[in-house]
């Protein structure tokens, strides 16, 4: 992880909009969790606009279950890591276009969490 | 790309739902699109269920505008290249554990298409 | 159909954020999928800005799984067809007013496609 | 209009989400809309589990914009009419097959209310 | 409740996307569905634009589950009272800042009726 | 608050899904993640399936605006606090019905953090 990458901790419960019919996270739900994480981080480090500008390998270790709590830091703990990945946000100016100072969110991660 | 990678054509339009407030795609909602295009893309050629085994390198070139319709496949063409990656998904068993059989969806990509 | 009326194809899955309470997809999604393609094959005809005009008559034919892959177009083949039905979409100017020039797309389909 | 054709009123408001880039309601969404009064009404004339089977010509007249209030019923009034068309729905049994008592959910509305 | 408090009646159907994986409706939804009940009232009443500023004690007197049909007025019958509370709504300017003039939603109430 | 009242820090960002036409965050949302912070703290706190029970008095001091970022939690700061309120959450049954453990969640709060 690079000493600079800005860190945030989201945390939200997988309701059943969220799964595939398999009662799992659909894995573009967790993508799209993924990349607002990026977002809000990378807002807050720069106090610019900012979009994606790509993602590094992400990798899918554990299935999250309907039901479960999800929460992405960079914390290990007893909770199991379910997703990791890295995200390059760029800063935007007025048109929209991005600009040459860029943030890069090293290893956002999903931890799911059960409810026993 | 693989050879055997199964293609799929989808196509969308970027209402603003989906929008961030810059009046552009979310880059969240885009990964949720291309991990959805991937994932009826593997079902078809595996015809068993599968999930997201994990992402390469997921890459923005341009941004894509509220109104804009988007069109996912690998064909190159006067339409402006979007969003490309590759995905790998693998097939899951009746307890939703991976199988050894995984089928690899290279290049996703989400192409642009202004309405003038 | 019209020999004129656009053509496009739509693909999607059935996640059950999109069913009812029986386990299939619910006939308001069905009809939402079905204008939505409409909306898109009725853009790239017209390359103009386009609303719905009305719809003939739309027929479900097939319950639609939560799991199933739906396809959307006009092409027969061994999927069933599950819903079919005929939209006309009219231009609109900048005040969101129907111009006269408009754009009739037959028989919009949505075709059901089991994962076995 | 049949004369046992149940009658709902539905209120809404039309949040940006449901928007086309255009400022007004999406087609695909006033259809979702009447299809969940007609599955309403059709639930509580026939008090069985409904499926839509089919719809009869559905108009839109007015473009709804965002901010407006809708209302779907069968009253004259003030209010302007939005959309008008008529849905046939059907009982369905224990494994969501049509059974041959059916309800037809004649002239769902969608009236459109400015607040100025 | 106040004698000028607005009244309007909402019905809804709950399908499976807004409810918990318990499968009854999820709370937060709940909350959102009276919001959207106060805000039309005001909205209608006041024929300006509200804003909600306050909620009095919310409760939830019973579970709805998934296919059940919601109900939102102040009538008593045979219908099961599910959720009650009070919303404070009140009239805001151009700049979306609230204006003296406001308007109590006494009593919004979530009623749940069964289809058996 | 009470003194074991579990504590929790949501984060999200105000995409246009989520805006009335305004261009503010709509109140039935606030509620609604509010809503869902509440069962994310219970959840934890009382390690059993909760469901919301009541909520005491939630405030909108001020509107949200979209493309603000929102956090959720009991720390005072230079962040401005938009929304307060306390929900008493309660544990329930393998039945759905609630069970006499219960847990409050004193001052679920959303602050708003403008990005300039």
């Amino acid at each position: 992880m690079r000493p600079d990458a800005p860190k945030i901790s989201l945390t939200d419960v997988v309701f059943p909009d969220r799964a595939n019919h398999y009662g799992t996270l659909f894995g573009g739900h967790a993508l799209h969790l993924m990349g607002k994480a990026a977002f809000i981080a990378a807002t807050r480090h720069a106090r610019q606009h900012v979009v994606m500008a790509s993602t590094d390998r992400i990798t899918f270790d554990e299935p999250v279950r309907v039901g479960d709590l999800i929460h992405e830091d960079a914390l290990s703990g007893h909770r199991r890591l379910a997703v990791r990945g890295t995200f390059e946000m760029v800063a935007v100016d007025a048109n929209g276009r991005p600009t040459p100072i860029s943030v890069s969110q090293d290893h956002n991660e999903v931890q799911e969490e059960a409810v026993t």
